[in-house]
Parts: C-alpha cells; structure tokens; sequence
C-alpha cells in the first residue's frame, strides 16, 4: 500500500468532492480517497504506487487542477 | 404562464446549481428553470401560478436557502 498526496485547486463545495472522488476512483489500484475541498487535499490510497499521472487527468477530468503535494 | 424570482443562498458551484435545478423541476407545472450561483438568482417558470412553498421545500431538500426576491 502506498499513500500520494496532491493538491486540488478549485473545489468549492461537497460536489466538488464528490465528483473528484468519483473519477479518481475509477483509477485501477486506488484503494481510498480523502479529499477535502476546505484544505485542498486530496490523499490516494493505492495497492502499490499510485499512478500519479492519472490522478492528476482524473482530476482534470473532474473540472479541477491537482499538484503532487 | 408566470415568472416568480427568488434569491438561494449557499450555493458555490455548477454542481449546486444541478442540484436546485433538479428538486425545482420535480414540482408539478414547472416548465422551466434559470439558475445562478454567483447572483444567487432562482426563476421559475410554471403553468399557472408558482406553488411557494413548493419552491422553498425544493431549494431546502437540494441543501439550500431560498426567499421570494
């Protein structure tokens, strides 16, 4: 198990989460999401390390911006 | 036809607009919706006189504040 941090701009709201939430966790592999759209951040869970790139498409995906934290 | 405006207060995004937009258009003989999150704004349109209470019990359960502008 591994855990990457990254930070999300943009959410404003429950929704916000809700949708990041929803497209990382179609990423093979990731195990738990945290994502918080008072702080920003956004934890990923995965089986072994995360594919960093296709959290931050997911996000983007998800109408927001994410930087490895 | 006719027009009521209200005022939502609370909502942040895109995503809270879709959510006022959908418990709004379950009310029986409304026929359309305009939206806005950053004016707040809320037009609705209906067949005949807008059901108030409706509208507010509506805005309430998607998780906001509505008052008739």
């Amino acid at each position: 198990m591994s855990a990457t941090e990254y930070t999300v701009t943009g959410m404003t709201c429950g929704h916000c989460e809700m949708s990041v939430r929803e497209e990382v966790g179609e990423i093979p592999g990731v195990q738990g999401i945290e994502v918080s759209h008072e702080s920003g951040r956004l934890l990923v869970t995965a089986d072994d390390s995360v594919d960093d790139a296709a959290v931050l498409a997911a996000v983007e995906e998800a109408g927001y911006t994410a930087v490895r934290a």
